[in-house]
């Protein structure tokens, strides 16, 4: 597999964004499109109050079928009911009309604030013309559905098809705060020229998002607008599965570090392996406790090893099997916790380690065989920030 | 009832405190007593990671009787293995020989950092003469059992036993960080001069713990020393459970209060109450959701009425029953959410209300007649600054 380090479309996929008005400056609306129809899957979150483009977007993908996707922020069309529907729809005409293709192939999504009305009259008037505007570059997009990540984020990679064909993978998406997905996650769009058939990519795409997005977390905070969505438009002709959805897991755990780096405030990546779980709800549990918890993460955030953290922070999980005794954890390659006690060690070293980015957790809880991974960052000042004004500002 | 706005000891109970040197400055030593025996319950955390001092009270705690109370901070005896057991049982023995008692009347509770061994010759010099300073002012015992608490913490109230003599309750507390109890809290100790029985004492105990303690959070990281302990020396006669209960109940609502906002960082506190719920784990669930959500908790430091994070932690409640629709919320007298929706509310006037002390977020998902409240507090760059560098200070 080659990943690129500038992401590039697969053949037959191009975006365009502009600015229509919702954020005071910068692109605020994006379309991605395909040339011709592809096979599409999605995920949405699994939160109550799911955004109207969510609502409409479970009836879409049913078909399974997809060649486009619009895409605003600012305004999430969140809890705005009958209205928020019919706006959400609006804006998929509007995208089609543009394209020239039926409606029922465009798949919305909108992030920002919940619980305003959706200004559907300036989404409308800056799609029109934007076709003319569609171009190669998957950063363009990437730009047009940021909230408040720190950078656009496109990620794609190359594999073989069955007749040695490259086929690319690419990969868009926006995290920053709200982001502890369950489902699903943030925004995050993925292209392919492989000839995938929907069902298979349906199986392939929820198995691959439960090992990445559904195990990032910013803030615990599941979004209302959280969508997963995949299209394949077989440009570039069949491909192996079992390589393609390597190469997809390879793909969106890339992008899964990228969300966590970039989470609101975060200075540093925190990644978390949990092994010798006794089944893999354990060990994902564990890895979500020590990823999430606050005095975790402003341990990161100070650099300071303050290791009985971890102690508390496996124990805490009330329901999951574990024997003090058997517990081990290491900080980068350095031992801090054996047979459930603080180990001695460097502290000077530690330190440092705990000063660079990523910082790698792992915890072995010595009583099975399951293991799992979770990315985090650390909490910062720069959170709170952007939290306690992100409505006015 | 009557409550003490200085809080006094019930009859027969006294407290001192010193600085033994685990702490560079202030008392970090408490010794809380009884003249007499008494019946006594307690709750423990359920971290798998108790403390030693837990760990051994659990044990002591099945007789049902204690006379004293010994309590450290700066270092909680927490991963300690086997010679912190040992050291945890040679702080309660020289407790005892000091008040010249049986060491299986005495509990221990040690808080601060896990994980470092107890410098157990400085506790037992510490407890030496220090009977000779026992004293009336609960506050003296309150101040010396705190770690990042701004403020040491102790009420009391009265009631009228059976044969009309006043009964006095006394409530001495730390809370500030690492407080999700699940138990169980913090460190809480009751004092009553009340009679009642220590079976009784522990179903009381117990229930009260769960509307009250066990309904704060202030960042959701359950502790490894939680403990609250129960000890009624009878010296004020019996009392009527009904009446007792309430007294408890209402003292240990408003020391949640006070813990809550006394949170690491606090600037506020957070009282959420969900009503209409389907079941009692239902609203529990949602009050505590909304306490600890992260983009709720800086919406309160803000003061910004981004309500739609209201709905966003109560969709997050996947297993709960909620029909988005039927959801209502009020921040102070102002309705924010109706029928699902951010409903037309003035602005100015709910911010005025999140910028007062406390806040109250009242929620009614409007499916049922279960109702719970919860205690949390907002987040701010206090509550970064104490954790990023808490071991090193």
């Amino acid at each position: 597999m080659i990943t690129h380090e500038t992401a590039r479309f697969p053949r037959g996929f191009r975006c365009a964004a502009t600015h229509c008005g919702l954020k005071k400056s910068g692109d605020d609306l994006a379309l991605f499109a395909s040339d011709v129809p592809g096979a599409a899957a999605a995920v949405f979150t699994r939160n109550h109050f799911p955004g109207a483009p969510v609502i409409v977007g479970r009836e879409r993908i049913r078909e399974g079928r997809l060649q486009a996707v619009v895409v605003n922020s600012k305004v999430s069309n969140v809890g705005t009911g009958a209205e928020g529907i019919a706006a959400a729809r609006a804006m998929g005409r509007a995208a089609a009309e543009e394209l020239g293709i039926d409606e029922s192939l465009v798949i919305m999504s909108s992030t920002g604030v919940i619980g305003v009305p959706l200004p559907i009259d300036r989404i409308q008037a800056g799609l029109r013309g934007l076709s003319a505007q569609l171009g190669d570059d998957p950063l363009v997009g990437a730009r047009g559905i940021m909230t408040t990540d720190s950078h656009p984020k496109a990620l794609s990679c190359e594999i073989r098809g069955r007749d040695d064909t490259p086929i690319t993978i690419t990969l868009v998406a926006k995290g920053a705060g709200m982001v502890a997905p369950n489902m699903a996650t943030m925004l995050a769009y993925l292209f392919t020229d492989a000839e995938v058939e929907a069902r298979s990519l349906d199986t392939i795409l929820r198995r691959v998002v439960d090992r990445t997005f559904n195990m990032l977390s910013v803030d615990t905070d599941t979004s209302t607008s959280d969508s997963c969505v995949m299209i394949a438009n077989g440009r570039a002709g069949p491909v192996e599965a079992s390589a393609f959805e390597d190469a997809l897991l390879a793909l969106c755990t890339r992008m899964t570090e990228v969300l966590a780096r970039d989470g609101e405030g975060a200075t540093r990546l925190l990644r978390v392996t949990v092994s010798g779980a006794a089944s893999l709800a354990d060990a994902r549990t564990v890895a979500r406790s020590l990823m999430e918890s606050p005095l975790i993460k402003t341990m990161v955030h100070g650099g300071d090893p303050n290791v009985g953290r971890i102690l508390m922070a496996v124990g805490k999980c009330v329901g999951v099997r574990v024997e003090p005794e058997r517990v081990s954890a290491r900080i980068g390659e350095t031992a801090v916790v054996e047979g459930g006690r603080r180990a001695r060690f460097d502290d000077a070293r530690v330190r440092e380690v705990l000063q660079g980015d990523p910082v790698d957790l792992r915890v072995d809880l010595g009583v099975g065989t399951e293991a799992a991974r979770g990315w985090g960052c650390d909490l910062s000042h720069g959170y709170v920030d952007e939290n306690a004004a992100y409505y006015s500002s």
